[in-house]
């Protein structure tokens, strides 16, 4: 949860994980933490609160996750692909053995910034009504959280459903997030950058290069290129 | 809503509802209704808790209905059939008759009693941890409107099913080779091609070019990048 306003929606958030069996709890910045509201909303979740984890950064928060869905309700242009729970759950137990998983949540006013988004490898967005989709946050980390408790039930009592081959080993988000800094330098070198406005054209190379999945030994061939073009 | 203590659940409640589209909320003897606390957890959707009607009674709230599902953390003896929150909502789109129906919520301590439960004609329970399965109402409501508004999506929309994103528009092969040839020659300026065996590097770059799908727009900014790596 980044940056969280109101201690109480972070206990709400914190009993929503523990009615369905999740229990790592991760706070950016959280204004007012820990707070007497956050418990008494927490009910018998407080263990939840006391085990959260707090961190400076959403990076720092996610440095160990290959997977990383940010939960939003905006449209985001060029943005990673958008999928609904119901399909977040799905890609997730195709991978669940294999990789490390965190669901980002925003602010209450405002969500998450573009920059935020831009460090996930997946956005989910609860279907809501058009004219009111407001959700409450803790409400929403209770859909996301019941769908995936749902969804591992329906596994266990599908055990002879043909499983997708597993996924390669994804490198670790401190890893793209290097590579993406030394792409930044090599693309100012060779002067392909609009030092005006970079933005955009680096969220094309996240997006394009996030599809692909790299490994970690891809990101050391594609470090290894870059450096050469910045030894040119 | 049978009895709520809290005021903030009701106004919780009434938010939840109006994110997925449901607008008529029934109040059996709430405990302190209305109130400011309630409408402050309302946020939007404050036409919800003004529309809301107070009844004296649970008979009273549903005697117009001919649908009634008690909403129910716990195992219940010779109750109606239970159903999981998916159940539910295909039963209620099968309902050919288009019956009145009604979802009744319990009190925040102890649920419904055995007499409530034996005015309903069926029993939902959502699936939750065997160790710690208490939900906040007002997050239970949340996950029974969420399913609704899915399960109605999901008869009007194929986009809605449990099946992957799909894919964006691909680039045509000739572009593609054209890329890689272009690929090659950027490598081998910058000397970063063994040109005794360039091939297992340039089979690496195609897999991982080749995962991330690229459509022809995207090859454009890459081969507009090697372009220049191509002038240092």
């Amino acid at each position: 949860m980044v940056e969280t306003s109101h201690p109480g929606n972070i206990g709400a958030a914190a009993r929503a994980m523990k009615t369905m069996c999740l229990y790592d709890l991760g706070l950016v910045q959280p204004k007012e933490f820990p707070d007497p509201v956050a418990f008494a909303r927490a009910s018998g979740a407080a263990d939840i609160l006391e085990n959260a984890q707090q961190f400076g950064t959403l990076t720092e928060a996610i440095a160990d996750c290959q997977n990383v869905v940010g939960i939003t309700a905006r449209n985001r242009k060029l943005s990673a692909p958008v999928v609904t729970p119901k399909q977040l759950m799905q890609q997730m137990l195709n991978d669940s053995e294999h990789h490390q998983a965190a669901w980002v949540f925003g602010r209450e006013r405002n969500g998450l910034s573009n920059e935020e988004i831009d460090l996930c490898t997946t956005v989910c967005t609860i279907p809501s009504n058009s004219e009111y989709g407001s959700l409450n946050i803790a409400a929403a980390v209770q859909i996301l959280c019941y769908e995936w408790h749902v969804a591992q039930l329906e596994t266990q009592y599908e055990a002879f459903k043909d499983s997708p081959p597993p996924l390669k080993s994804l490198a670790p988000v401190g890893e793209k997030e290097g590579f993406y800094e030394h792409l930044w330098q090599a693309l100012d070198k060779i002067e392909f950058l609009d030092k005006d406005n970079p933005t955009p054209l680096m969220r094309k190379m996240r997006r394009l290069f996030d599809r692909s999945q790299m490994s970690s030994a891809e990101i050391n061939i594609l470090r290894g290129i870059l450096k050469n073009v910045l030894k040119q």
